[in-house]
């Protein structure tokens, strides 16, 4: 089902020296399945998140972005369950996943403030706590002997397919790991979704550093990503930096900081864009293209405004290049254009010139593209000097079947 | 398959003393089908017109508008077709709108610019110019013959359903008729959409007092609905006021001024709600109130971004009273609201108190409203004294099958 997502293979995924990984089934989904995953981190981990801008937080966001901004000591652990999201639940959603950190924090003999937690799910049921604690003993006795592999099937909720990126890097001549998951599905948004992505790695970075590249990453991947505009309370993308390989970072003038950063950033990428390639209901990949901008709010207007149009959306789906619709988009997106300078691109073919529909171009072209399932458009404003990309997925049957029936 | 929506019987329709209808087949539309209207209007009528906000404007609304601000002499006359939005056709499409009003103008006897051109259905392609032009003395025939029932079928597109508003009026001890017609069906937005509307009245109304009613009256009704958030680039609504009751209004100071602004809101409420009635794939009316806003900005923040939430509309169209999805809708729709103020209701059914779920609260009775073609959000937010109220319906399997279907 999901749009060229390739599944690396169990030797293509290198696990993270300083990260081990533990996972049970504590009966909170419906269905037999592994539902609860521990990350146990060593002592000098560098921890950073970014979490969604929903007014609504749920209640395991909030706890965690709370721990997070407590200095000392360090995070030890991240907990995530799937089947529930713990959120609109209130008070006793707050205490549910403290006491969630409490019960690990005990086990771990690490305090509860060390602990992130993490939950996805249904939302406004409350979060089933005794089967979450009754199942940790369970992960920890797994710990070690779960793979990346496994917490991506774990931290699955809709998703058709498991989310993981890995790959060696070698920078400034010493060998470093990048792997990471991500889980998606529906509402996934700009500020984020309904999306959970954790990545590890075995490079050292300082605490201030790691919290100023988390918030760069984020805007140039999952902050990038759209499915049907709506953000989840629950979004949460956490980098785990555990310092075991021979790199360090200290400084934003290291020479290796922009590839340690572009990296990071490959990974983010990858694993935001698999969260399209497999949406709800997705049959093709889109990518837009905003070229030559003023500025990245209004190249963003323009984007989005593209990105959640049901019209095009359905007739991206239908393969039909109904370059009226992209424009109807684009002229109420309340971007800041000139009509005359606009051109658009669908792939290579050249669709608008000037603001109006390309004389020499032919529907068959237009048509042969929205056959394929990986597009781009591009929209060249030409009114400054900013460019932007997101992605984003067509509009299907399938989609209105999925969320039509999701708690049924 | 359009929700609660009353055809009015013919002889509950009546006739605008001034206003004369001809309808007839241009070939413009694929299948056989009326598809030329056009109304003759007599000498003293005030006409005023309200039109999209998109930045493209389709050739029609362009040559509309330009004809309009034109202060004399008056308009005499509409012609509008459907098959073919003449949008998106850059000069030649001005120049199709402009020979459109030469010909008729020719055959009325009348300048050019005293006719408002008005053109819906496919985008991007070129209006065929010949064919309108050749069916319009069929249409001057049928002048005076054709009813408003002719004209509500005339300019339907993909609408299911004729649109029809027709009351008559008793204010100030004399008569008047207030009879309208308007189409929708995809493409409906805030700001207008994909839209006709036009409505006619006996009631004698200055320039410039029907000119700011004319904006009141759109704000309250045309601009307060939405079906996916697309604003179409031809969306037009006007007011005919030919003066010929006994009833004027020469101030706004006139003791029956409300009252005339009421019954005109009275049809474009009307004729607006039916639009979302007969909504693409629509299987529920629904109606979000937002009550005790901080102002009129903030309230349309969180109205439409319940409105357009793909995942509250398909919850909607499964029955699901899916409280969260609501929630993270106003959650994210970046108005400044207090989380702990905040009340919601389905119908009388009260779901979330001070923020969170309300502890009453029985899904029983959320599924009971849900299944309901007609529910209305009510939404408490007690930071301001402003209520707003837009319409909007759910999204459907055969949303998607039309919009994936409409151009092939």
């Amino acid at each position: 089902m999901a749009i060229n997502l390739k599944v690396p293979g169990e030797n293509e995924i290198f696990p993270i020296n300083g990260i081990e990984i533990g996972i049970a089934e504590a009966g909170i989904k419906k269905i037999n399945k592994k539902d609860l995953t521990i990350f146990k981190i060593s002592e000098n981990t560098t921890v950073s998140g970014s979490f969604t801008r929903n007014l609504f937080k749920a209640a395991p966001v909030q706890v965690s972005e709370e721990n997070l901004n407590l200095s000392l000591p360090r995070i030890r652990a991240l907990v995530i369950n799937t089947g529930n999201a713990n959120a609109g639940t209130g008070k006793t959603g707050i205490e549910a996943a403290r006491n969630t950190c409490e019960a690990l924090g005990k086990l771990l003999n690490i305090n509860p403030e060390q602990i992130l937690p993490f939950s996805t799910g249904v939302i406004m049921e409350p979060l089933p706590i005794e089967k979450l604690i009754k199942a940790l003993p369970n992960a920890i006795r797994n710990l070690g002997n779960s793979s990346w592999q496994d917490a991506a099937y774990s931290i699955m909720t809709t998703d058709t397919t498991p989310k993981i990126f890995s790959e060696k890097f070698i920078i400034g001549n010493k060998n470093v790991t990048v792997t990471g998951i991500s889980k998606g599905a529906g509402m996934i948004c700009p500020n984020m979704a309904t999306m959970l992505a954790f990545i590890g790695t075995d490079i050292k970075i300082e605490q201030s550093l790691l919290n100023r590249m988390i918030k760069e990453i984020t805007d140039s991947s999952f902050n990038r990503i759209t499915v049907d505009g709506d953000t989840s309370t629950n979004d949460s993308f956490v980098i785990m930096a555990t310092g075991t390989s021979d790199l360090a970072i200290t400084s934003e003038n290291d020479k290796h900081y922009q590839e340690v950063l572009l990296a990071l950033k490959k990974a983010s990428l990858d694993l935001s864009q698999k969260i399209i390639r497999d949406a709800e209901g997705a049959t093709k990949f889109i990518t837009i293209d905003i070229v030559q901008a003023n500025n990245t709010e209004e190249a963003l207007k323009v984007a989005y405004s593209i990105a959640h149009s049901p019209l095009v959306k359905t007739a991206f789906y239908a393969s039909d290049p109904n370059i009226g619709r992209i424009l109807a988009a684009i002229g109420y997106s309340k971007a800041k254009i000139k009509i005359e300078d606009l051109y658009i691109w669908l792939n290579e073919v050249l669709i608008v010139k000037n603001g109006a529909i390309n004389p020499d171009y032919k529907e068959e072209d237009g048509k042969n593209v929205l056959q394929q399932t990986e597009i781009r458009i591009k929209v060249f404003i030409g009114t400054g000097n900013i460019n932007e990309t997101i992605y984003t997925c067509d509009l299907s049957h399938e989609y209105v079947t999925i969320n039509a029936e999701y708690r049924s």
